[in-house]
């Protein structure tokens, strides 16, 4: 396990979405995040206290979390004499990153001489059967989206914990580094060899009680070809009840893809929903997650009563209006 | 790469079905197949000329290659004598077997004592990039199929013999370990990373000649939920021009999932062609490929015809009647 509480890294992050790993744990466990650590010329801010690696060891910081994450998943040189320093000062180093803390030799040599840990949360620590199709017991949402980074772990996690303050049986299932950050488990999906993806995900959402739901938080999108393929694993391996639909109206292509233009809600329902009924004939689409971070509240109540009569469908913002929508859509499956 | 030709190991096989990579690189490839080397009790036989090393290595074999399968995948020890007196002769070895050859100490020792390579084309030997999407100049075809194991190999070969013969440029690329034995390179997709599929196809497929054809290897089915997400790889990371249909007409159930039903062609060809139209607005389906070895020819040649009336495509078996109507649609393209 992690020690706790963390001060959150966000080194040289070119804007506020590459630092969506810190955002997610100061939002999410806002009690784990003591402090922000920003280099020059960071460009996110989670409006945390600035602090310096002496002052977030008095605040009593355990673990420096590399909470940026850029293309590629590189450790940055730029970052080292900043995680070498951590190391020096007494924290542990955790990270999600594609490149390990575990494969910087001056990290391993750091760590191994102050007596420090290097966690590295994206490697697989399980070893993932080849899905088997096999109907599970309980209930499961899965969250799919227009594009990455719209919102899909907000809406999984905001869901949850509407569920739980209702007495419902839920459970969010991480699949990304930031939910296995916040949750301490999960299948790091994207790190996940080929052929085990879909295994991987039926083993996260085993048999359950009958009115238990899994949350399962979403990864990239059916439209991005980059990430396609980790998404269908999620829409094959989750078997899901329910989807719900996740759009940020504001995106002006695809994230990462010049030249690609965000699918319409209708087509990510149409196609998501007919392969999720491959796994599970049942499936239903209950509702649509619009991330209205870049909007005024007035354009973004008016882009949802749209939403809703377009898509017949509830739509909220969970984490600006509340996931209550969704989780009566949920509960009347 | 693999250094061309080879020698072909058969090993004790126990039926000739046990040597079908052997035969794969035989059929395809035949310049690459200088001799078998077959043991006591083998009972398999590609029709070459019997060597033992000496020869071979005479008549300018460069690598052993496993072509035989056992049971589990193994690395017998029966073998092992053979191999290790290879690596001495100054043979690569080359395996696609689920056990590797760089897990095996004695030959590891040996190779390196006699600077030899080891090839394990299960394993990813390149660091793929995540996928960009920016378009490629030339054209790329995709065979997607039903279910698995329904002849997609067979079809890009056979499509790749034709168009040679006809004097117009392509190039078959593996996606699979048979097909990386019989070529000397590909992309062993089910064994790469997620968040890496997409791209190392879009590695596999560079840009090439305006009237170049990629005829790229299929693996999987976008309706067989243990491996759907590498297939939606290959349809993103490929970004095709065209998509052969492949299908295989008696098959009970989707392979090794027992109560699920294989779709139907057309629902093959709306799921595939929207998908790829994602990352290629152009894509058409330009025909259908039928494995039917388990059809009498009155039967086969009743399916194809019915399936061309259905479909209004081109339908052939190219394993069995050639491929040549499929290379008359690619042509048309």
């Amino acid at each position: 396990m992690i020690e706790t509480p963390y001060l959150l890294f966000l080194g040289d992050a070119p804007d506020q979405l590459a630092a969506k790993v810190a955002q997610g744990i100061k939002d999410w466990r806002p009690e784990n995040a003591v402090g922000q650590f920003r280099m020059d010329g960071c460009k996110a801010d989670l409006g945390l206290k600035d602090m310096d690696l002496v002052e977030a060891r008095e605040a009593g910081a355990k673990t420096l979390v590399i909470g940026v994450a850029n293309r590629g998943g590189m450790i940055s040189q730029d970052w080292k004499k900043v995680l070498v320093m951590a190391l020096e000062e007494g924290f542990d180093l955790a990270s999600g990153l594609h490149n390990l803390l575990r494969d910087e030799p001056d990290l391993v040599a750091v760590a191994e001489a102050c007596g420090r840990k290097l966690h590295d949360v994206r490697i697989p620590s399980v070893k993932y059967p080849i899905a088997n199709g096999v109907k599970r017991k309980g209930k499961r949402c899965l969250a799919v989206g227009t594009d990455c980074s719209v919102g899909k772990m907000y809406t999984a996690l905001a869901m949850d914990a509407e569920m739980r303050e209702r007495g419902m049986k839920s459970t969010f299932r991480a699949t990304g580094q930031t939910g296995i950050l916040i949750t301490g488990d999960g299948v790091p999906l994207d790190a996940v060899i080929a052929d085990f993806m879909a295994g991987s995900i039926e083993w996260l959402t085993p048999d359950n009680d009958e009115d238990h739901w899994d949350l399962i938080e979403g990864q990239g999108s059916l439209f991005h070809i980059s990430y396609s393929g980790v998404t269908l694993a999620l829409v094959h391996g989750g078997q899901p009840d329910a989807l719900v639909l996740c759009h940020e109206p504001t995106r002006a292509h695809m994230r990462g893809l010049p030249g690609y233009q965000l699918p319409s809600l209708e087509a990510v329902r149409d196609t998501a929903l007919a392969l999720a009924r491959v796994g599970n004939p049942d499936c239903q689409v209950i509702g649509v997650s619009v991330n209205t971070q870049h909007m005024s509240e007035e354009e973004a109540r008016a882009y949802l009563a749209k939403v809703e009569v377009d898509m017949g469908l509830p739509a909220t913002d969970p984490f600006r209006f509340g996931a209550g929508k969704l989780v009566d859509a949920l509960a009347a499956v």
